[in-house]
């Protein structure tokens, strides 16, 4: 099926967002009437872009309170509509998205809006157009797509048809099977378009919450196969009014509205011949999370380590990187970073998957941006891709002693020492703050170059400001985003990023490391007095919770967490450790608060 | 009265917090809890530090889900309560607010609900603490203040009265003047939040979008009539829930949560002999506005004026700056900015006010900040205050010779050469566009200060996103404010701000000025298509105004507005022309995003 995108979708002057669409290789676009009369070209000139790009415009939106008025009324509108009509000739579009009328000078007359549109459909049909009328979810008087197809049918006339709308139908509380009873054929175009549940009037939602197909709450993939199953072939055309995407790199949200749209295909039979992307490979954790620190600050980085009781085991044969181990987690410490920065961040994520290669190939297929690497002689190759923060990702199987896997490049560095293990197993969950007018976007990343799947989706109360935060997993690969509710304040929010390491005994660990004079983050006694007020977890319990700086939190199964930080390293970074008992899967976002303003004291 | 901040309604560690209602003059503070729970401070010493402080703590709260619930359940929920309230005797905090519950473990019986908190308020009385419940709007039985009221009454203890909060009230579609129902010694506390009519749930609402009061579009004036009328004497106390708030610099907000409490006093009968601060004079329009700019970039401040039939009138007799005027528009360019920003700014705004002395009290009693001037021998003496962006705000009369008449200082240039006049009379308005976190502080501000009105709050959508906005007005003294809908995206939000000149004739001054070679904002043809077909303006019109660049727009009552805006000067600053016709009181927000575009096109 061809895929498009609608202008209005993406953010800057047209000429910028026709040539992102084509850049990540959509077919085409609906013109929004409000990006052509912002344009300084011609209808022409910009019909010539179009074709330059290799796109086509698939429709031009939105004609607006047309039907169901009065004859006089209805003239004036005719006239409008010849207006617009002889500018989609000029622009070489030939279909036109006539929306329900909202006016109050529209009257509930079925039989009255299907002669309009007939006469308007007539009329389109001497320019070459087609008519695809919509039902909005707050049309006056025409609100359900079924109704919409009633009066289309009454019209009668083969220039007009309708329009789907995924927003418009999901939102609507009606079955969207009932797509399967229109002919497929009388179905003009179908715009596709997600969006979070949110407790607020539809059009209020419509127009500043919806988001691409897989980033909300609403079930586009079946809507999808309704629409399959009636025969429609036009095209599927992303139609999102978002106002975070209305001010990013419009390259950006376009790709990112790609990826959506395929992997909303997987979810649909293929078409003979097709080829597809192959599905997500397995994970098996986390081979290593890696840590970029200048020179100055790697000292920090070091002690921390330390003091958790990692130990260095390898150094990189070439690179100044070092490995430091515990158990089974592992981090890199590439002391490469730009000296005098005094920073400190997670340079990248390496996870272990059965399939490398196809790993590799997926995350290619998604649209996923490759870094280049040199493998020096006998080095392992792995593929490395960035994530829409930067991070990059590493695709490894650390124990098959083949080209991926990448620790036969490090030289042990000398005997491990087993005295210094203070009972960590594993890497649990990373955690990487995003800027702002990243975040759908990477979920959406995770989800479908890696395969998570989402675990919960926590608001944050931190020290300055509410967080919004999503959890994906999948595989013992845990990955944690989170980014400011609310962006652009006078005070900088703090982006900070975080390994979470996991282990069996977090009392006995949280024992061992302050015996050998580890500083983890403080708690506040008042913490420690709510925890006992909320919990009933007895006095012994709270009185070793506080002494040794261990938060709790407790799921509605009974499933529990234990845990605790380590205060900032280099600005930019801590560590966190983690004790999971029953099936709690969450990461302890009642306990953010405790934390932001702990490490704000430091 | 006394009055009060929440400590949920500003940002920061807690210390922050208190100390910026102290520096605003608040008298206590309500305690959230969570401010408490991530405190590193013992409850003593956060009472030593509010006692410093000359504050009081006049609430604790919330206390959540505690009545009507099963005996088990309430039992734990009195251990529960017995913790808190070990820990308000430490804080020496004497109220207590218990929410209704949203619990699903409460039932819907209001004497089971009034014997338990009787239970609690008797409790209670031990640690000489007092019980306000609150009718949350969501609670699960209890959501409407009487019936809140109503369970109290039942109840009978001395130690429980009534929490009353506008936000709740005032949202639940239920008449306020009940509270004159309740004794005034049985309210406990009176919490006052506005918010912005939204159409979503009122959980949501509450949680993320309240304001100060004046700030939103509920009438809180009219429940604190209520309030006074039932003889309640406790602390008016501001809780805001508010994503920006949380996350900008707290003395602001404080500030900003003071005059609000301040303005709507002003609605109150004052107390015998209580001092007021003067109501504000009437505006009589602008007596100029005032560009900054280095020198580098004041040859095209220059240019653009003298583009637009501005002659230099005269000189400033000891500073570098020069007046621009034309009819009664004067536009002071001031070269005495930074050299080599290249950058021009509004930097001042002057009010003809009947009153400079008047409006300078009424200006310092509402915390506007006040700039120190040093007057020259002779000069003029006028008050300069600044708002909330940064901009000066200066009195003046112009032509009162006296010392509040800044036109002395001036030494007129030459003869003033009526030739370069194009026809433009006064400023229509001065647009400002506000960096993200400052908008509602800057229309309260205009409000109270200046006692400007509200004319308009319409959204704009930019080249880059939407934005925010607010027309003030009042005396022909007219203020555009707006502000980024959504901050914090990569792409950097543009903060024009711009002056608009009133003209009679638009077409004879675009002509003359076409005609002396200046070029205005070049506006596409296709908007002129769109007009045609949106308008029935007649062919002639319509290429008059696409000839010359002219905008418009029409109102529902055939008020009309034609408008031109030149390129933008110095990257900062644009100017406006505007003519009027019928009431058309607003600025076209329609034509924004054809200005926006053009603009980015230049």
């Amino acid at each position: 099926m061809r895929r498009s995108i609608a202008t209005v979708s993406l953010a800057g002057p047209l000429e910028e967002k026709l040539r992102a669409a084509a850049a990540v290789g959509f077919d085409g676009v609906e013109l929004f009437e409000d990006d052509l009369v912002c344009c300084p070209r011609s209808p022409e000139e910009v019909a010539a872009i179009v074709r330059d790009l290799g796109l086509t415009i698939d429709l031009y939106q939105p004609f607006r309170d047309y039907e169901a008025v009065a004859p006089d009324l209805h003239e004036r509108n005719l006239r409008r509509a010849r207006r617009k009509l002889e500018v989609m000739g000029r622009l070489g579009a030939s279909t036109m998205l006539v929306c329900s009328n909202v006016s109050p000078s529209a009257v509930e007359d079925d039989a009255l809006a299907a002669e309009q549109l007939r006469v308007l459909a007539e009329l389109a049909a001497g320019y070459g157009v087609r008519v695809a009328y919509e039902a909005l979810a707050w049309g006056r008087h025409v609100a359900d797509y079924l109704h919409a197809w009633r009066i289309v049918e009454g019209a009668g006339h083969p220039n007009l048809g309708v329009c789907i709308d995924s927003f418009h139908v999901l939102t609507q509380g009606v079955d969207a099977i009932g797509i399967e009873s229109i002919p497929g054929d009388r179905i003009f175009f179908v715009q596709l378009a997600d969006a979070p549940r949110l407790p607020m009037h539809v059009l209020h939602w419509s127009r500043h919450h919806r988001c691409f197909p897989g980033q909300g709450d609403l079930d586009v993939q079946r809507l999808l196969r309704h629409v399959t199953a009636s025969g429609y072939a036009g095209p599927l055309s992303l139609e999102v009014f978002n106002d975070v995407f209305r001010q990013i790199d419009p390259l950006r949200t376009a790709r990112d509205g790609m990826r959506s749209l395929l992997a909303l295909e997987e979810s649909r039979r293929p078409a003979a011949g097709a080829r597809r992307p192959p599905p997500p490979p397995a994970l098996n954790g986390f081979a290593f999370a890696e840590v970029a620190t200048d020179p100055e600050a790697s000292g920090g980085v070091a002690r921390a380590l330390a003091g958790l009781g990692f130990v260095p085991a390898a150094r990189h044969r070439t690179k100044p990187v070092r490995l430091w181990q515990q158990g089974q987690a592992r981090v890199l410490v590439n002391t490469n970073a730009a000296a005098g920065t005094n920073r400190v961040r997670l340079a990248a994520l390496a996870v272990e998957t059965g399939d490398p290669l196809a790993s590799a190939e997926r995350a290619r297929a998604m649209l996923a941006t490759e870094r280049p690497r040199s493998a020096g002689p006998g080095e392992a190759v792995m593929t490395e891709i960035a994530a829409p923060d930067g991070t990059s990702i590493f695709f490894c199987r650390t124990a098959a002693g083949d080209a991926t896997s990448w620790i036969g490049d490090f030289e042990p560095e000398r005997t491990r020492s087993e005295e210094a293990d203070a009972g960590l197993c594993r890497i649990d969950h990373v955690g990487l703050s995003h800027p702002f007018g990243t975040f759908e976007e990477a979920a959406l990343f995770y989800r479908s170059v890696l395969g998570l799947q989402t675990v919960e989706l926590p608001e944050l109360a931190g020290l300055n400001g509410l967080r919004r935060a999503e959890t994906l997993a999948g595989g013992e690969v845990r990955i944690a985003l989170d980014t400011a509710l609310v962006a652009g304040g006078p005070l900088p929010s703090v982006e900070l990023q975080h390994v979470a390491f996991r282990t069996s005994d977090i009392f006995a660990f949280a024992r061992a490391v302050r015996a050998a004079g580890t500083q983890l983050l403080p708690i506040p006694a008042n913490y420690y007095d709510d925890l006992e007020a909320r919990f009933e977890l007895g006095s012994e319990t709270i009185a070793s919770l506080a002494d040794l700086g261990i938060l709790y939190d407790r799921d509605d199964r009974g499933g529990e967490l234990f845990h605790l930080y380590t205060p900032i390293v280099g600005r930019g970074l801590f560590f966190e450790v983690v004790q999971r008992a029953g099936r709690y899967s969450g990461l302890g976002a009642r306990n953010v608060p405790v934390r932001t303003a702990a490490q704000r004291e430091r």
